[in-house]
């Protein structure tokens, strides 16, 4: 038998203290502190009494896009949408942008905070190709036996409007892409109907899940909404859609919103937030006890669209608990869920979580309770990522 | 002269590189890099291209309530607000809680991190009676040459429901609060004309200002302001009288919004927000352009209310500009102000600033301009606070 890694005694989420033997980059088994003895052979590691928490997960954010690493970007943008596309596409133009170099820096930084899988979304359009997709792909090759890599061919420009950008996230979806992105069917595509019908017609081609960017306001968004879930039940795809941001669901009539919600729920389509503080955002309590999955991101992390983000998945998680007033224990123990469990099921992310079988993804901290954790922030004592120990200064 | 303390080379608000001169604990002068000679007696600190900033200034928190520096404190109370103060009374009692001891703890983490002025709210109820001020006073006095505190005799049960609430603001106005405190007179007082006249008598007897929390939501909140800023103008209260939190001013129709604006400008009263990003906050952009001193604080850190808060007011100024989807560079300095600058003004701190006169309070960061110390939060690479250097490992 191949040599095993040891963590002994740790709490796994804050509980009783135990022995987590990890072989093959598999959790192999978590037993009570004790009950069971490492070889000679094998590598121990003094989980101290730690909180022991699964590697955190990334729902959603723009590796592509980020200044990470570079000299601080000093933003005077416009406050439109359309302002901070085209000054982006201007950036990009000027600054001599890679988006593997740039992709890379914050990828390992995200790893070294503790997060083992990303979802990622790299702009498609007709200005910048496929660069995007084929930077952020040499980084998930550079990263693979560490990083577990979502791509999302994403048409920042819409799919409708520009030509050639069909034919490109056909060629993206042949190429490495993971999931097909979309973004406002209506508000930027203007034709939602059409613009939902490419996206679904694409990803039934290759049969690919689906990521939407939703920033459509109100009853705008819920019309959207309602078409989204149309082609969802028509054609199956079931379990395979995220509709990340989701605005609107934080902005219709109770009953509207309801009956929304106990839809998306029945048709297991999944919802991403970063729960930005100035807009409105789905409701937390009334989504999760619909039987939504509802899960969060970053978006953007210090780019040419805003100067925040982080890739301490916990801060996002602290985040996540402050827009939705969440103060308890047990709900910050939930926004965490939003950063892990909840978003590995949103995304689809395999073999994940604080069990025997499941991929060696593991993080230490001081805190005696998750809810100390997202609060505190502490810094990382111990990473694990799919069995390889992550140092605090991993490179490559 | 007596000897003293330069600061070489470095970049006030990003700003040309400076040399500083601290004498007897003054900013001497700021002249440009190598203009002027230390003599060589004097101290030299090397500012290596930093970003110089003013020390921060937390305009509202209360550092009798902490839990800083002790066990997690593990939150199951209820959402309502009279659930909260109940379980913090309870938890009062059962915890030998220690005012003194916690204020300090938390008073030495603000001053590590930058922070040299602080208002502070203590509970003054009849049943801690003055045992919050007493202790807050004396981590006042223990670090009165380092850290310029204002105390707010804070009536946390309300001033008329208990009586001999008042008797003890009487006092506590007389044995070393700085600011009358204040709370809902209408939600929690159930008088708010009966509430304001014994706030406004007890100011006026003590020659003190005036710090009102007010969470009333829409109508309601704004019928207490206008009862309030009627009383500012007859008894001549200009400029004395923060309205801490003013949810109500995000939930007002435009017009009535923005008649009270004009009004609460007009009459120099000052407004706190800590930007929650769960309940609705003042207009920022709009508070500003009437001419509305607005600043920032944490409200309690880490206590029996919320597990959140931090004594990094950089992490305060990202959340305001989080909240007020401030992005732009000037936008970020302009959050920046409330946590230094505008919470000065607001609070009436003395001497502040980064001029010749000014109490020698900087500080520096690694970061080319105050839009990257707000977003990344850099660590405190130098603390001078009234003079003193403050190690990083600061303690008294």
């Amino acid at each position: 038998m191949k040599p095993a890694i040891w963590i002994i005694g740790a709490r796994p989420f804050g509980g009783d203290s135990v022995d987590v033997c990890v072989r093959a980059r598999t959790i192999d088994s978590i037993a009570p502190h004790g009950e069971k003895t490492p070889a000679a052979s094998d590598t121990v590691v003094d989980g101290a009494g730690m909180l022991l928490l699964p590697g955190f997960v990334e729902g959603h954010t723009h590796l592509d896009k980020t200044t990470w690493g570079m000299p601080w970007y000093r933003n005077a943008v416009g406050p439109r949408l359309v302002d901070r596309i085209e000054n982006e596409r201007r950036w990009r133009a000027e600054s001599g942008h890679d988006a593997a170099e740039a992709s890379r820096a914050l990828a390992l930084a995200f790893l070294r905070q503790g997060t083992t899988r990303i979802r990622t979304h790299v702009d498609i359009d007709t200005d910048a190709g496929l660069r995007h997709l084929e930077g952020v792909a040499a980084t998930r090759a550079a990263l693979a036996d560490v990083l577990d890599m979502q791509i999302v061919a994403f048409p920042q420009s819409g799919v409708t409007t520009r030509p050639g950008t069909r034919e490109l996230l056909d060629t993206a979806l042949r190429s490495g892409a993971d999931v097909l992105g979309a973004l406002d069917p209506a508000a930027i595509d203007g034709d939602p109907a059409l613009s939902l019908d490419i996206t679904f017609a694409l990803a039934t081609k290759h049969d690919k899940p689906i990521d939407i960017h939703l920033h459509e306001p109100g009853d705008l968004g819920a019309f959207t909404f309602d078409l989204l879930l149309d082609r969802v039940k028509a054609l199956g795809f079931e379990g395979r859609v995220v509709v990340s941001h989701a605005f609107c669901l934080g902005q219709l009539p109770d009953a509207r919103r309801h009956a929304l919600l106990e839809r998306i729920a029945r048709l297991n389509v999944a919802l991403l937030t970063t729960a930005p503080a100035s807009v409105a955002v789905p409701p937390f309590r009334e989504a999760r006890a619909a039987g939504v999955t509802l899960f969060g991101g970053n978006d953007g992390i210090r780019d040419t669209w805003t100067p925040f983000g982080s890739p301490d998945m916990l801060e996002r998680a602290m985040l996540i608990a402050m827009r939705f007033d969440l103060r308890r224990d047990d709900d910050l123990a939930a926004a965490f869920a939003c950063v892990s469990s909840e978003a590995a099921r949103g995304c689809g992310f395999a073999d994940y979580g604080l069990a025997a079988g499941m991929r060696a993804d593991l993080v230490l901290v001081d805190a005696e309770t998750v809810a100390q954790a997202v609060a505190m922030r502490p810094a990382r004592r111990f990473v694990m990522s799919n069995g390889t120990i992550i140092p605090a200064d991993f490179t490559r």
